[in-house]
């Protein structure tokens, strides 16, 4: 079986996702265990106060988290649970979720996630993300 | 000062969030503690298996707490932290969001969600929420 | 195979967790879906407010969500994740923790809870919980 | 004010929580966003299987971002919510939990936490936590 893993695989997931279409997500890195993605932000992924939606961050990192389980299961895999704690405002430029897994057994891993807004290039941290990544059909 | 809640207003914050516009969110009830938000599922919300995707629920159930809890405080509130557990694909025509609070202080209150997907005009359960609101400025 | 649920066969349970009879947890309802758990306060549980400390708070809810998640499964099963919200001091002469399962699929069941602190006979919420349960073996 | 942190003021702090006591917890480090937490393990300390129940190690971490998150904000401090996810089975001499502020605002702080189980000298991650941390009368 193929590898899973790898920017142009990444890629080719995102592109057969309508949502992550329709937001714009880019995935930047993904290897087994690890995935970044980022998603341009613009007025259309706003709240009401100039900021990207709560919806929007943690859309990012429960997609991000999903890639990274799925590196580590080295199969493919849905997110079963995750909770979010958001930080700071997300407003900026651009949005970067860093996912991790942290273990991973035979079914499913555990990850966390860090989404960071960026702002005349600086990076700061607007929410972290903890859930379960189960394999499919386990 | 006026009243927090009624379905008015409620649609009235939704028509300022550029994100919710841009999902089509419906609020049908808004009261001291309980939200109810509504969302037609169209091709463009979905994953690349033909649900709806698993950020389009999460978006949903962060924004129903947010309503509940702001609603329970009487003030304008974000969502602080919630988690959502996954419990069933969500397939059909709409995705409905009931939000309540479960306990409300001063400053921040507690909220659970169940989202459900209607398909063919049954409810299923799809998802389960659970988080903090906390007051604007608190 | 012998149905899953009850109060002897809860308390047969309990009584095989040193941990359980060190804090004195009392199963006191437990059917396919439903469990109910008491623990009388005494000072060895309190924090340094006089409260009973939120580790034993969280611990009735952990053990709760699992008996109602192994009773929807029909197996045994353990808390593979959950989440708490302290909402209220734990303060009177007893916890009591309703859980429920919310949704159950083969092999895990997704639960809530509500934890109560009892004081002169009144009840009032004091913690909620949300988690997963998971098949052993699974 | 005298600055919040220190082995010694953390030992005295977990000598006034009676529930600590009962457990036996050791606070080896803590500063300003960090606390390290440790357990030995023991007989009353386990469920019906050998493993120490999950009970003690959500108390551990629990306790633990309590300490981190009030380092950080430096001011006496409650854990508000907090999530756990069980990724092994604690086995082992003694539980170790390291956590960490990861955001801090002027009430409330974002902590994470790492459970280890120790045995025959190696440690082996068994839980990861995440939750909120809140002043003490905020």
């Amino acid at each position: 079986m193929q590898a899973i893993g790898g920017v142009p695989m990444g890629q080719g997931v995102l592109a057969q996702q309508p949502f992550s279409q329709l937001l714009g997500s880019e995935l930047t890195a993904w290897d087994a265990g690890h995935c970044t993605l980022e998603l341009p932000l613009r007025e259309a992924l706003q709240q009401n106060n100039g900021f990207a939606h709560g919806g929007v961050v943690c859309y990012l990192a429960d997609n991000a988290i999903t890639f990274a389980g799925s590196g580590a299961l080295q199969a493919p895999a849905v997110t079963s649970e995750f909770k979010v704690n958001y930080v700071r405002p997300a407003v900026g430029d651009r949005l970067i979720a860093r996912a991790e897994a942290v273990a991973a057994g035979k079914t499913q891993a555990v990850c966390r996630c860090d989404v960071f807004a960026v702002k005349d290039g600086v990076e700061r941290l607007c929410a972290v993300a903890q859930g379960t990544i189960v394999k499919v059909g386990a």
